[in-house]
């Protein structure tokens, strides 16, 4: 999709000019913090910001800050949920994870430093300062312990916790939890902030959250079953890290075809939520179709 | 001083009124917040926001969420700083660290958790929605790369650096730098959001801000002189780690004699900001000969 491809360029470049200078005091913090945000992804949370906004008549400018807060908050979850307390992993965006190239110290501060300066970039940079409590709102409720946070949690709390009372409904349903914390909460987030910055009334604020929230376990549904049949060099990552680590996921659980049938309806229901907007959601329903065929 | 305990027990009471709900899920990182959170302290920084929020004219309740929020971030920041990547310590505040009770995984994560319900506190709980942005602002900054990580950045890195150029005008340049970010920052912000809240002047501000560095700066001095002569059951923490740690600190640098005189220079250049509000700012002149004097 040429629209994501450009909104990615737009969104790296707003990154680069937010972030504090590189070699900038205290040096090994800059660095780490713009190594990890530099290194590349989809900035898929930053796109559903802007398109959301653009959806509802906003400019992409006016949301910017808070599209970029949003991948701030998520690069921070990569760093320390790559640590190696947390999932191990040496492998980030087709780079060293942060903690093998700062060490641990610096990794677990770069995290920090992020999510703190996701709140400053919101509070200073949003233009309009009467829509930034509830912005501050948005991203840390999604982004705490009832939501980003607390599906970590789950996520390594899982494989022990069916060890205790094994039962296949009971982790299916721990799954579905783990997923819509983990991962849904904040890309629903990012909806909703796109909303909020538009003035957008209750009705289409749940029309948007609804398409987020589907759109994000879909999104991870896809992510895990990449884990398994995906390819080292084309995700930027190591695959096979799931089983390994005995991670309670669909495709473990139903197996990759049944996976891929629940991802494919949550898509169907994401894109119904956004009908009533008309032609003017077709790059979100587009982003939709391209997040259930992508192979990275 | 009795203020100090009265409003220690209102702090107290607060944070356990604000802080998500025991047992309430995910479990375990709620049981891991409330149990760092609630393990003690002195709650100097949420005092200093009240006491100078009562200077200016402000009843407690209006400034109360944006005072515990400072203490959130605060235990954050020890959670973090305890984990075996950073000091390694197994005991603060009496009790065993975070990571020694829980592990190292939800450690980081209830650390994470902590520095993210700080903004929603904030965001949620100011009644006055027009000082969100400030608040929110003044917290970030001053916890921030800039602020207190960037301080323990150097607090880690500082030892490494000096064993590459050695001199002693540049350690103790060093050193203050160090205190000025880790620990002076984040206090200075304290006594700054309670003038926020009540919409002082620039004047106000800046001699608020004044008294804030100063007292910020003498209580780490004091924090490393008892590391030096305190009592590990008066503590509440391991003496003698920043000697094991080659820690940059004044009584290693000058010695315990000369680091006092420092703190109490300090102490007193703090109390003379404050002398044009008049008997007011007295609560905060006891405050700052308290902590020059205190034994824990």
């Amino acid at each position: 999709m040429k629209i994501l491809e450009t909104l990615r360029r737009k969104v790296d470049s707003a990154l680069g000019n937010y972030l504090p200078a590189k070699g900038s005091f205290p040096k090994p913090i800059h660095d780490a913090m713009r190594y990890s945000v530099m290194a590349g992804g989809k900035r898929l949370r930053p796109i559903l910001a802007l398109l959301t906004g653009r959806m509802l008549g906003v400019p992409e400018p006016k949301i910017m800050p808070a599209a970029c807060a949003l991948e701030l908050v998520h690069t921070y979850s990569l760093i320390h949920d790559d640590l190696p307390a947390m999932d191990n992993d040496d492998l980030r965006r087709g780079k060293p994870t942060c903690h093998k190239v700062y060490g641990e110290a610096i990794a677990i501060l770069a995290g920090d430093a992020l999510l703190t300066y996701a709140f400053q970039l919101v509070t200073q940079k949003i233009a309009d300062k009467k829509l930034v409590p509830a912005l501050v709102e948005e991203l840390s409720v999604a982004s705490g312990s009832a939501g980003m946070v607390g599906g970590q949690v789950l996520d390594i709390t899982a494989p022990l916790l069916l060890k205790q009372k094994h039962s296949a409904p009971n982790a299916l349903n721990l799954c579905g939890k783990t997923h819509l914390l983990k991962t849904a909460t904040l890309i629903t987030a990012a909806c909703r902030m796109g909303a909020v910055v538009a003035h957008a009334d209750k009705a289409s604020l749940a029309r948007v959250t609804d398409y987020g929230q589907n759109l994000g376990l879909a999104f991870q549904i896809v992510d895990d079953i990449l884990d398994v049949i995906g390819e080292k060099n084309k995700l930027g990552k190591t695959p096979g890290k799931d089983r390994q680590q005995n991670k309670l996921t669909y495709p473990a659980l139903k197996g990759v075809r049944s996976a891929e049938t629940e991802a494919v309806q949550l898509i169907t229901r994401a894109k119904i939520s956004l009908k009533s907007f008309g032609p003017k959601a077709k790059p979100l329903i587009d982003l939709a179709d391209y997040i259930v065929s992508r192979q990275s």
